[in-house]
């Protein structure tokens, strides 16, 4: 099963995309779309169309996007909002479930603490796709994602089997 | 020329066409995209296919969206991001410029000032598109951003139309 994660921005928007077989996990690619400029429509155009060809070409099985960390500061979190809902919809469209996960439980199910920062992450990234080329941090980011939706997949999936032999 | 006019909310997304000759305004259709349900990414595929239609029934030749109000509800304003981050796409899509207005702008230049409530907007916008029959507050929003952005356009017009002159 292919997962695809995705740390939405509008300046930079990371992609990761693993395999699952079992309880092995492997790097498949990464990646990342800048868009520059200050026109808005222009740059929410250019994520639709970055990441509606990263879909085509990896075909992922299941997708989760980073639960965006609404802090203090308005302006912020709408333009994070405008890309968030732009990377949403183009899974939707892809006819995939959208996983949604918080900032900490990501970092807790990639390096084992909620309050890890960035090159925690990317080195337990490396250490879990051994031989993996990061893109740069969005991308680790994207990865780490990508890995927290394997792990709860995983469990709903051992859960499943678990009450089918109790059955 | 027709100008489409969007009001974008996650549960419901007003939107208004009129058309422009010269000075005058007229209506042409409105209508509020109503979104249910707690799943974000099937909500947002509502507003998307939702949208895209009106795009193509009506196929204006200028767009404009309400600047989101940035309050203090980040929840609230991701939301609504996420929501506008679609509207702002779709109409980038279909290869038109989108014209922004703050909230404040589209009051003062449907009622005269900024201040206006729902009421008076509802009230005016009735009474520069006579005949008009509202789909409700949202879609009402958006035709007086519609007219707001005729305006604009019409300024624009004059402007370049004097500096011909005037050369």
């Amino acid at each position: 099963m292919r997962v695809l994660g995705i740390d939405p921005g509008l300046r930079c928007l990371g992609w990761g995309v693993i395999e699952v077989s079992g309880s092995r996990l492997s790097h498949v690619a990464n990646g990342a779309i800048r868009t520059e400029g200050s026109d808005l429509a222009e740059r929410l155009l250019m994520l639709f169309t970055g990441l509606s060809e990263v879909l085509e070409q990896y075909n992922p099985d299941a997708a989760a996007v980073e639960q965006t960390f609404v802090n203090r500061d308005g302006a912020g979190t709408l333009k994070l909002g405008q890309a968030r809902g732009v990377a949403v919809l183009v899974v939707a469209r892809a006819g995939l479930a959208v996983g949604e996960y918080a900032p900490n439980a990501v970092k807790k199910a990639v390096v084992g603490v909620g309050h890890a920062d960035k090159v925690q992450v990317a080195h337990m990234v490396r250490h879990q796709l051994p031989g993996v080329d990061l893109a740069g941090p969005d991308a680790a980011d994207a990865l780490a994602i990508a890995i927290c939706h394997a792990h709860h997949l995983q469990s709903a999936g051992r859960l499943a089997a678990a009450l089918k032999g109790a059955a």
